[in-house]
C-alpha cells in the first residue's frame, strides 16, 4: 500500500477545492501561494520586467519562483523564466552599463590588488553548465512551520557560464598566501544605512579547495553578460553549491584563514534541527544533493503512450541515471536523458515514455548521482527547512482520462 | 609575403576613415551597412523588442545581424541577440498565442492528416543542438557585387531545439508512402494576394534520409517556446543544414517524390558561377561547410597575454579541432574549445592565449570536421554569395598597443 504523506493531501485539498482524486495536484499549488504577493497574475514587480509572467510565481517584490511546468526539455534555463532570490535590494542599472569597468578587490594572494572585469577577461577563460538551486528550494513541502519563501521546485535553474576560473585569478596575483583555508566573497549590494554591516551584508565563504578547483568569476550567462537581476557585471559561480555561495556584484573575492563573521555566513544557511538557533559548528548550505523531479504533466491527459518529463542532477557529483514510478514508487524504469550532456555539475532534462490506461497515477522520479547514491525517499525536516530532495513527496498525480 | 585580398582594404579603409593600419578592421563594419537600414544605431524594428539592438545590425525592416563581437563563450545564442531572417512578413502573434493548438498536415504516409503541436508532443522527443546559419551568411565577403543583405558573420547563432523527431511522427502515422525522396516542408506565413503562390511561399525540400535521421519539428528553443519571430510555435530544424531548410511555422510537411516546385526551391538558394540563373540542377543550399571565425577581439588590447575568441563548427560532420594564426596564416597554433560539447551540429567556442608585443596582427582561425576536412581559404564566387567559409578573408587586424 501506497502511504502519501499528510502534506500530500493537505495542499492538493487546499490548491484543487476537494478535487484530488480526479485531477492533477501538484504539491503545494498557485492559490496557497498567491497570498505571499500583492500582484495578481500577469504582472510581476518592476525589477522582473523582462521575465514572463505566466512562468512564474511571484512570491514578493525581490523573490520569483519559476512554474514546475515552465521548465522544458533543452537543458538550459532561459533568463526569462529563471527564478530570482536577492537577499538584499537589487543595485542600481548603472553597474552593468559598463561591464568592463567593475572592479573587484582581491585579497589573501601575494599581489593582493583591485582588477576590473576587463582585466579578469585577459587572464583566462571557462564556459561551465551548473545548476543554480536556492537553499530552500522545497521548503514549502516540508510539514513543518518554516519562515521564508515556501518554494517548490522552481527556485532552481540550470545555466551556461563563462568567466575566469578562481585559480587564473589567483596564479595571476602570485598565488595564495598561506594558511587559505576559505574562499570568502563579499556582494556590491548598497547595505541599508544604521544598520551593522555584518547584520545585512552578503559575504559567503567555501572551502578553498573547491574554489580553486571548480569556482569562476562569470561575466556572462546563458551567451549574454550577465543580467543585473542575476548578479551582472560579475558574478561569483561554484559549481555544485547552492545558489546563496554564488555571490552577485561581487566587489570583493578575499582568501581567509576562517569563514566569514557576516550573519549569513555565521548562522543562517546553517542545518540545525528544528527548534535549534544557528550556529557556525552546523553544516553550512554548500554542497548540493542528487535530486530529481517531475515536470509535466501537471493537467489531465489522454490515455495511451504519456510522455513523463523531468529534471534530474547530482549536486555536487554527476548524475548517474534516473528512474521514474508511476505508482508512488512501488516500481521503477529507467528513464532516457535528453539532449547533450552539460556536464558534472548540470542538470539534465529526461523523459519515459509510459503506457497508461485511464485512473490517476502517482508519478514521481528518482535520480542517482556518479558515486552511486540514490536520491532520498524522504527529507528529514531541519529548521529553516533547507535541502530538500524527497522523492515521496516531490510526487504529483496525474489523471489519465 | 601575405597577401590581403582586395576587399579586406577596400572595406577597412570605408569603415574606418584610412586609420586601417593603427587600430582595428573588422572586414566590414558598420558604417558600410549602415545605409541598408533607415533605422538608427539603438534603435530596433517593431517586430523586434525584445532584442537588444547595441548587439544587432539592422539591414532591413526583416532582417537582423548579430554584431562580430557580440557572440560570447556560452555555446549558445541567446534569442535577444539572435540573428533574423524573414523571406516573408512574420505571421500574427495570435499563433503562439496557444502553441498547443496550431496543426500540421503531415502528407506523404501511410495515415496522413492533420495534427496539433499538442499531440505532437506525446509522439516523441529529442533535444539537439544546431548551427543556424543564413545560406548568405559572409555575404559582405565577397568581391563581386550580389543582391541580397551582405551579412558578414553574424547570420549565424548555436541552438538548442527540443521537438518530435520526424520518424516518431512518421512511424505514427503509419509509415512513409513508397517511392517518397524528400521531406518538403511549407511555412504559415500568409501569402501576398494577387500573386501566384509558388512564387513566394516557403516550401523547401530536403532528402528525406537525413530528415528521417535527424529532422526534428521543434516547440522548444533554448528552453523556452519558441518565439514567434524564430519560427514559433512550430519549426522545422534540420541539423546541419542552411537555415533556409528550417522553415518557420510550419503549416504542412509532406514527404514527396519530387523535390517542390516553389521557386524558393527550384531556383533560389541554388549555387551557380556568377552571372548564371538558378535552375534546379544546381546545387541546393543544404548541407553547411566546416567554417570558424574570431570573434574578439575587435579593438585594439594592450600588450602581453591576449585571449583570442571565437567560434567553429563542423557544419554537416562533427567539429574536430581549430587553429589560429595570428600571422595571416602562415603559423597556426590549435585553440582551446570550451565548454560541454554540445554535439555534431553544435559549434563551440574557443579560445587561444597568445602572448602579443606591439603592432598589428592579422589574426584567423581555420576549423577541421570530423572527416578531416579543412576550413577552405577561400572560397570561390558563386551568384548569389552564399556559403561563405574562407578563412583569409574572415580574418580581422588587431592593434597591439
Amino acid at each position: 500500500m501506497l502511504s502519501i504523506p499528510r502534506r500530500h493531501f493537505l495542499i492538493a485539498a487546499a490548491g484543487t477545492a476537494g478535487a484530488a482524486a480526479s485531477s492533477l495536484t501538484p504539491l503545494g499549488s498557485r492559490p496557497a501561494l498567491a497570498q505571499e504577493s500583492e500582484n495578481g497574475s500577469g504582472s510581476l514587480p518592476e525589477p522582473f520586467g523582462s521575465k514572463i509572467a505566466d512562468s512564474l510565481i511571484v512570491h514578493s517584490e525581490l523573490t520569483l519562483e519559476t512554474e514546475r511546468d515552465a521548465i522544458g526539455t533543452s537543458g538550459i534555463t532561459a533568463k526569462d523564466i529563471l527564478y530570482v532570490r536577492n537577499n538584499l535590494p537589487t543595485p542600481s542599472e548603472e553597474i552593468v552599463a559598463d561591464p568592463d569597468a567593475w572592479e573587484v578587490q582581491i585579497e589573501g594572494v601575494r599581489e593582493p590588488r583591485s582588477v576590473t572585469v576587463g582585466e579578469l577577461k585577459s587572464m583566462g577563460v571557462e564556459t561551465v553548465s551548473t545548476v543554480l538551486q536556492c537553499s530552500g528550494n522545497g521548503r514549502g513541502f516540508f510539514d513543518h512551520e518554516t519562515s521564508g519563501s515556501q518554494w517548490l521546485t522552481g527556485a532552481a535553474g540550470n545555466l551556461l557560464w563563462s568567466g575566469v576560473p578562481v585559480r587564473d585569478v589567483v596564479e595571476a596575483l602570485g598565488g595564495l598566501e598561506d594558511g587559505r583555508n576559505f574562499m570568502t566573497s563579499t556582494g556590491g549590494e548598497d547595505l541599508p544605512e544604521g544598520v551593522d554591516e555584518s547584520q545585512v551584508v552578503v559575504e559567503r565563504s567555501i572551502p578553498v579547495d573547491h574554489a580553486m578547483e571548480h569556482g569562476i568569476l562569470a561575466w556572462e550567462m546563458n551567451g549574454e553578460p550577465v543580467p543585473l537581476i542575476h548578479g551582472g557585471p560579475l558574478r561569483v559561480v561554484i559549481p555544485g553549491y547552492y545558489g546563496i555561495n554564488n555571490v552577485k556584484y561581487v566587489r570583493r573575492v578575499a582568501f581567509t584563514e576562517e569563514e566569514s563573521d557576516a550573519s549569513i555566513m555565521r548562522t543562517s544557511y546553517r542545518v540545525r534541527p528544528v527548534g535549534v538557533e544557528g550556529a557556525p559548528d552546523q553544516p553550512s548550505m554548500w554542497e548540493m544533493k542528487v535530486k530529481s523531479w517531475i515536470t509535466r504533466p501537471l493537467a489531465d491527459v489522454e490515455s495511451g503512450r504519456v510522455l513523463l518529463y523531468g529534471v534530474a542532477f547530482g549536486g555536487i557529483n554527476a548524475l548517474e541515471r534516473v528512474e521514474v514510478s508511476t505508482d508512488g514508487g512501488e516500481n521503477w524504469q529507467e528513464a532516457r536523458l535528453l539532449g547533450p550532456d552539460l556536464g558534472r555539475f548540470a542538470w539534465q532534462p529526461f523523459v519515459l515514455s509510459a503506457e497508461l490506461e485511464p485512473g490517476t497515477y502517482t508519478v514521481t522520479s528518482r535520480a542517482t548521482d556518479s558515486e552511486g547514491r540514490v536520491q532520498e525517499e524522504v527529507t528529514e525536516p531541519n529548521h529553516r527547512g533547507y535541502d530538500y530532495s524527497g522523492w515521496r513527496v516531490l510526487a504529483v498525480d496525474v489523471t489519465v482520462v
